[in-house]
């Protein structure tokens, strides 16, 4: 068993730094200012439209590294094994983390595989850590973020935790909701790269956009203001979520990403993002102001968000409490 | 619960970019060669004498980075629990990694916590990646190794695998063995430091001393002797080998580690490491040797690991079919 997956790794993973067996990779990096991730990715199934556990488990950390404002080069891959668990299956996992590591630009330089008995684990669990490069100056950061600024939205949400939703039940949907699992990097270095660079950016995964956009505004005490018509979520997307009782506010998504812009930036930022083929429905969704401190809503330090719901009324949006989906990533 | 793991991470681990709550870490390295490596830990039980998985999780990565010449500079904690494991539990993992990370000089600087569902994890399982930092010029390396070197063994060997394999069974021990679990790279850095470099570097972890040999030699295409005298296993730990049925030399250490060195630096390197607390009786175990192609053993061009026995005999060491203790580490 050891040497099939040590077999496995160096067909899958070319980088010399694997094939040298040693206890870590040397790595050469282009400047000395580095970003650095971690996740596990314990998602069930491991197989879903649109995406497995492998793939998720690149673009995951490859997005993390993106949202720094960083260039991800360099992945460590983390196997937990469930004895029992099928070579093939295995096999089909690894393929997928090596494909979704050439689309992301990345290599896997490191790993490590261990074994747990029958029942105490659950067939692959996945971590993976990520290390990538920043240019200098570059300060991409929840703490930039101004009254002012406007936020992007890069696509449509809740296509993630419906279709893994989906693919859990036993209910059959006429077209099947693909995840929008996909490397986000690419977009993010072409926004920077034509100097349109965001103050902050946030992947929108476990908690949905609403957790991300609650996360932001607390981290920089303003207040987010979001138009609910603007929010995209697909028609099947929207009956899925109805059906399993997700509001897709609150829904996992592995593709999508809030971006927040200097409003001179804005019109900039949504030309460049909606040339891309992964990010052709980029919208604006709202902006950040000062907290009031003569509202008591606002009073709150922490910082709010505040959506204008289709109705004309305003509902404040707090982050979940607990998860709404365990076992989504 | 999310509130409270974060409340615990962010008092344990004081670096900046973890209480910036981004996605990633943003780290500024000196210089721009850096070693990479990551590790799974699963050991069951979680507490054992000397050690827990917690501190097991820390060493174990920094002496990976030490192993490559590296300073550990870095630590990924990625965090798998089964619901129902008790928090004062996770609390005192936490602890243990915290104190670990100072002892070992490194810091953690980001993280991710996933949970599963009881009877799909088995309470705690950790994975840790870590970042170091690479002298220029510094090339720590099997391929490194020429005939003629010496290698020096760090201390004794068994400890870790022998207090794992007590602390699960029903048997009681007069005097409880002691993982030897600890952070190797000061050693390291005082060789580096004092220009006794070594050619390379293994630790003894899964399959013990036996198994770091066999792919020293592998991968040098070298001969490697050793004088099985000359390896300290203590009583009581050889004792508690006799008694599980094992073999000290394939059982696992995490503290303990294998340099090959040059031999007219043998003597200044046995100088230092006799001066550290760590590794005070490190010792001359044997030295490298070309292949000798007439002989049939040693035509196999992978290298080969010859034992001169106590009794003036010679045996190969094999590597380990298969895995002697599953969840040691």
């Amino acid at each position: 068993m050891h040497q099939l997956i040590e077999r496995m790794f160096l067909a899958t993973f070319p980088h010399p730094a694997l094939a040298a067996r040693h206890d870590g990779a040397v790595l050469e990096v282009p400047g000395a200012r580095l970003a650095f991730t971690t996740d596990s990715y314990v998602v069930q199934p491991r197989f879903f439209p649109g995406g497995d556990i492998g793939s998720l488990a690149v673009y995951g950390t490859v997005n993390d590294l993106a949202m720094c404002g960083a260039r991800p080069l360099y992945l460590s891959l983390g196997l937990i094994l469930e004895e029992g668990l099928p070579m093939e299956e295995l096999w089909r996992v690894v393929q997928s983390i090596g494909q979704a590591a050439v689309r992301s630009g990345v290599e896997v330089v490191t790993g490590d595989t261990k074994v747990v008995e029958r029942g105490k684990g659950d067939g692959i669990f996945i971590n993976t850590a990520g290390v990538g490069s920043l240019r200098d100056g570059l300060d991409v950061n929840p703490s930039r973020i101004r009254p002012g600024d406007v936020l992007i939205l890069s696509g449509d949400i809740g296509r993630h935790g419906a279709a893994v939703m989906a693919a859990r039940g036993d209910v059959e949907f006429p077209d099947p909701i693909e995840s929008d699992c996909a490397p986000l990097s690419g977009a993010i270095l072409d926004l920077i790269g034509r100097g349109v660079v965001p103050h902050c950016l946030r992947d929108l995964t476990r908690g949905g956009l609403a957790t991300s956009l609650v996360e932001l505004a607390r981290s920089s005490s303003t207040t987010v203001e979001v138009d609910e018509d603007s929010v995209l979520v697909d028609a099947p997307v929207r009956d899925a979520c109805e059906l399993f009782g997700l509001d897709p506010l609150y829904v996992a998504n592995e593709g999508r990403f809030i971006a927040v812009f200097d409003p001179a930036d804005a019109d900039s930022a949504l030309e460049v993002l909606r040339q891309r083929a992964e990010t052709p429905r980029a919208t604006v969704i709202g902006h950040v102001r000062r907290n009031a401190p003569e509202n008591p809503d606002e009073a709150d330090q922490e910082g709010i968000v505040i959506m204008r719901t289709r109705y004309g009324t305003e509902r404040v949006i707090d982050m979940m409490s607990g998860e709404q989906l365990p076992r989504i990533c």
